[in-house]
């Protein structure tokens, strides 16, 4: 059994949920403030039953022949289209770096992993050499008529390459990506509900980006909008908040599930309230807060309990390049194995 | 001499200018109508004068060494920052295909390159491997504990290997990045500078997204929007129109060389008519329109004298995917080639 491939589903034609107000403010922006609503408000990307076919494969896979636990990772940042024909979307920064390398460590873990994330955002493994200042090409020379790996890169590439090839082999990866927040919901939703058979053996690391906002489906303007029809030459858009689906990861979808999810802030002053106010809102196991500034230095574990634990690289593993989710996702995993204890007791 | 590397430039800290109203009625947004008004309002990138210096260089190369002709082409999309410490931004739509395509046609017909664009969008020959569902790492192979080009591969990438070293060893290719609108609207207007010098003998291949709206640099948040500071949960973004540069770098900033803009729409009924006023307004040599959903089949090139010449594939051509812009550059270097006759004589 090969690992499904990664989708191309084009940015170009997305399924859209948008709407622009161009009459200022008149317009009685639609507002969504609860998770079925918006389900039956906006359609699924049409190619959700092959995810899900997909998915049910990869974890009855390993159910029947692995007993590996199964990490859902989502990474990358979601886009709100503003336009059907969408040439202007509005974005969540993020590479996706943090979810690529976290994926990286669940593998040398022993876990298995569905990695869904943002179109061409950093993949596990090829994120060592895509999204390089250095060109793809510059990997590469030429020696008697033959291209070959520049030997200054090879031995290091070839350890990744191995990994690579090790988790294609065991089918322990599977990439599933999305681009819209439409796209992020309804495939989360999916994947989550497939993965109501694992129970306390799943666990959600939802590192995505999401958009707080979006333009519901019912305003969305088909072609491309005309800075002259404006007023004032001005455009004015009107987002409503994306409902909080969390509450229905861990009551419906996921139940069972360890969950985490992330809080990225640029004020370190409201970090810790806030990801303490998500875990008395949401009621799951974990929330790892992190500044926009030192994200790849330090986090933070808030529990439930009150704890509040740092992880923080030190000067010297600073200087040499130590991945910080080295030390997180051991952490993580612990955290893990104590949640499955506490449900098989 | 060693062409200069892409630089690295965080879109996490960009050169920012944008507001976000959250009052909604009441606030006026800034109107900045003009563009020598837009360039007292808005700071520079700090690394300008480095790229100033690089671009000045390159010229000099050939004007004193090959008599190249230069093309400046720009490439992908811009975004506008909504905030300081940027984490959410409008982005337009381009992964930069039709850029990085056509600078390798302009590379093959003996034109040194200026590529000025969107970081991480396309690049000129590593395009062939980057951006493919299929990973980096899906090239290569292990054989004896070596790693290697994987055969089913190494002979097209050794083309395109060898015309990626041919271009670097001449220095005819430099890569330029930007990421918001700020940053290439003042590296646009430093590289038309420098390119002054070289008249007729200059193109300007403006094939780059902008956004025609953003939002002045003095109403920018500093922190990451909250959802619970806005009202009723929503959020309202006002933009200011982008001033329109292409009447400037006409008449001051790069006077005697041709200028050719695109004009992407999505609705064809509306494409020719904005083409040619496009034409009337900024009094430049070529448009070259296109459709969102067909602009890798057909073009038109649209030109002062009313002529609207298009440039289709053939269904063969198609099929053998023939790239538009191999029958693209050179019609476009033929009005160029008249253009210089008609400034010279």
């Amino acid at each position: 059994m090969t690992p499904p491939q990664s989708k191309n589903f084009h940015t170009a034609n997305p399924e859209a949920e948008s709407a622009i107000d161009r009459s200022i403010p008149e317009f009685e922006a639609a507002k969504i403030s609860d998770e079925d609503e918006y389900f039956q408000n906006h359609k699924p990307p049409s190619y959700l039953p092959e995810i899900e076919k997909e998915v049910q494969e990869f974890i009855e896979y390993h159910r029947k022949n692995t007993q590996k636990r199964i990490a859902l990772v989502t990474s990358g940042g979601t886009t709100v289209p503003l336009e059907n024909n969408t040439v202007r979307f509005i974005d969540n920064f993020s590479a996706g770096t943090r979810g690529a390398t976290s994926a990286e460590y669940f593998l040398e873990n022993g876990y298995a992993v569905i990695f869904l994330h943002r179109e061409f955002s950093l993949l596990p493994y090829s994120r060592h050499y895509s999204h390089s200042t250095n060109c793809f090409l510059d990997f590469m020379t030429e020696k008697n008529d033959k291209i070959e790996i520049n030997p200054k890169f090879a031995d290091e590439m070839l350890k990744v390459l191995r990994k690579y090839n090790d988790a294609k082999e065991s089918n322990s990866l599977i990439l599933i990506p999305f681009t819209t927040v439409n796209q992020y919901l309804y495939t989360l939703k999916t994947v989550s509900e497939c993965l109501h058979v694992m129970s306390s053996k799943a666990l959600f690391y939802l590192a995505a980006a999401v958009s707080d906002f979006f333009i519901p489906q019912s305003r969305m303007p088909t072609h491309k909008i005309q800075s002259s029809a404006t007023k004032d030459g001005e455009l004015v858009i009107r987002l409503a908040q994306v409902p909080k689906f969390l509450s229905r990861l861990v009551e419906n979808w996921a139940q069972g599930a360890m969950i985490i999810s992330f809080k990225l802030e640029t004020d370190n002053n409201i970090l810790i309230k806030k990801a303490t106010s998500a875990l008395d809102r949401y009621h799951h196991q974990l929330v790892i807060g992190n500044l926009l500034q030192t994200r790849k230095k330090e986090v933070v574990f808030v529990k439930p309990n009150g704890d509040n634990d740092w992880i923080k690289l030190n000067e010297d593993e600073i200087k040499g390049n130590v991945e910080i989710e080295s030390k997180m996702i051991p952490a993580v995993i612990k955290v893990h194995d104590e949640w499955i204890q506490s449900n098989s007791s």
